[in-house]
């Protein structure tokens, strides 16, 4: 017990210690709630409208099933397009098509240059677009449909369809994608090059496959930008998990945890807080924007900078563990939103949980494997 | 009744005034059976080893049902292999494969110079690479694995196993193909850039879609081949789909026809004795090659030279119905084995059967739709 009490200890000291106005903090219930209005992005409404096209549930065989029709959504903007012009097409990736477009403020820059009409298309099995509605994620039936060459073809279809009804054959058509959907961008291009003259592919891991990169590629990277902002923070965090994983031989270990960790519900296993740890460092380190976006959750201009200004200036009496926690808490409550944090219950609000289905089934990369 | 007899008249004697030595009749029967062992074309052993690799149901789903396996056939020919050299890989078409290794002599005979290794691969649903054994034709539930972006990605695993297989990664591999299997290798190229590093595609229709070319231009090739021999000769055959269809109102056209086509058994329409005349044309035209061969059936060098000198050395008292006749039954009976014409009952021994479906669904062309 000793150990753990004496964590605790020292990680409220550690924290009671820190001036409040040079070191913001983002635990829940922290006394800043007058921020609360400044801290939280605003969203503008979208330019965009919304559209539905009927889609061919599957492109590539003539089972009796395959040619059931669902709805899937894309979003238009005509305000810059003149007929002729190119066409720029978001090919959406694993979640919500307007998550995306929010988040894509590259293509509507452009627009007005190329006079170029905009189509952001969302992934099928994400969003509004569910080929078989709620029943969409009940079993393999359903998911089976769920794969990048559906999506490759849906995005084919659709396009031919919309040049056809714009009476806009001739229009160049140049396909934008990021992280997965920039995966999608790039085979769309090396697929459809009738369909496609280029592809923008932004963070687009096509390599991440087989043997064909080392398999810590990824968290590699995820570590070298902590590393470059501060080598003692790296050092922090990854000594945070031999911490963690100490106590989980613990008794007492998960209610320790759950103070410490100010979760919502009792803790039922130390995994849990490795994974809300692991979460908050790898996708920061995914979105370090220099500027406030608001991605995967609203967070500051340079994020992971932001995380290990905290860090670092924790006396270093304070433990590993609570310094990572403390970094941590900028990911899941820069807008200082939240009164506890539902380490176990966690819910996305992205709609991702189709990743899963795709990374056991074909996207089977080394960062993918849990 | 009277020209019908007429007509029969005429076909006869212009026939008699033929002297045999001059021009070979190629009627059922007829009095050559001395000539039929010279005339067969001889089949030699195929110098390939036959395989067969578990190939998956369905690429692009992941169904329940999609991982079963089949067995696809392949042949392999190692005799000029030499490690690291390049694979030569022939996409099966509409067929059993031997059909095509023993048609296709130039992989064979370019194989010494490039020490190429020599795989011929079926493609599902025909020969022996039947998914669902004897039951794979039965319905939609079966056949809807037929298509070409199914039997594509077939090759690209079986291709990428191979050569694992052989520890021969590094070997560059280029499909051949002809007519579908052509479409086939061309469209492996584009849409496997990294397996096969080109593709020679031969009589590859791949523009013979939607509106890319006139609806005519398969049978204005037709046309044209035996225009190029004689001006004559292509009138015959115009005029006699004419005299086919006056035939057609008439009493007793029926038992007419099956006399003067000599069948096996009584037509019941004279859309049989026309889709017959124009497959002999058709084909013959297909496979007007320059020397001896056996592709649809066994038929001399220029096949369409030959129907044109049997119809030209008629003399013009004979109805065009019947030179056409005369002209078609080169492409039926050159090898003399016909003892009458199985008009409505040919079995086609290619296991083209598949094709229909594949035209009903898929490879839909203006010289396909009837």
């Amino acid at each position: 017990m000793a150990p753990c009490l004496s964590f605790f200890f020292l990680f409220l000291f550690a924290f009671s210690a820190i001036p409040a106005n040079s070191l913001p903090t983002f635990f829940p219930g922290a006394a800043y709630q007058s921020l609360i209005k400044q801290a939280k992005i605003s969203k503008p409404k979208l330019p965009f409208k919304t559209h539905y096209f009927p889609q061919t549930l599957d492109h590539f065989t003539f089972q009796p099933k395959s040619s059931k029709l669902f709805y899937q959504k894309y979003l238009i903007n005509s305000d810059y397009w003149r007929k002729g012009a190119p066409i720029f097409v978001f090919t959406g990736n694993e979640g919500n098509i307007e998550w995306f477009a929010a988040n894509t403020g590259f293509m509507l820059d452009i627009a007005p240059k190329f006079k170029a009409l905009l189509v952001f298309i969302e992934h099928r099995f994400y969003g509004k677009s569910m080929p078989f509605g709620k029943d969409s994620y009940q079993s393999a039936k359903t998911l089976g449909y769920l794969n990048s060459q559906q999506a490759l073809a849906d995005f084919a279809v659709l396009i031919t369809s919309l040049k056809q009804n714009l009476s806009s054959e001739a229009s160049p058509v140049v396909v934008f994608g990021g992280s997965y959907g920039g995966m999608l961008a790039a085979w769309f291009r090396l697929k459809y090059p009738h369909i496609a003259i280029g592809a923008l592919a932004s963070s687009a891991p096509i390599l991440q496959f087989d043997k064909l990169i080392p398999w810590s590629s990824f968290y590699d990277a995820v570590s070298q930008d902590f590393k470059d902002v501060s080598l003692n923070c790296y050092q922090v965090i990854k000594g945070s998990w031999a911490e963690l994983e100490a106590m989980s031989t613990q008794k007492q270990a998960l209610a320790e945890l759950s103070k410490t960790f100010r979760t919502c519900k009792s803790l039922h296993s130390t995994a849990s807080a490795r994974d809300w740890l692991r979460t908050a460092f790898v996708y920061t380190a995914m979105v370090n924007y220099p500027t406030k976006a608001d991605f995967m959750k609203p967070l500051p201009a340079y994020p992971v900078q932001k995380m290990c200004k905290i860090i670092d200036k924790i006396l270093s009496g304070a433990t590993k563990l609570s310094r990572a926690f403390a970094a941590a808490s900028l990911y899941y409550n820069y807008s200082r939103s939240e009164n506890c944090f539902k380490i176990e219950h966690e819910v996305d609000g992205h709609g991702l949980h189709g990743w899963d289905w795709q990374t056991c089934t074909e996207m089977v990369m080394p960062m993918t494997c849990s």
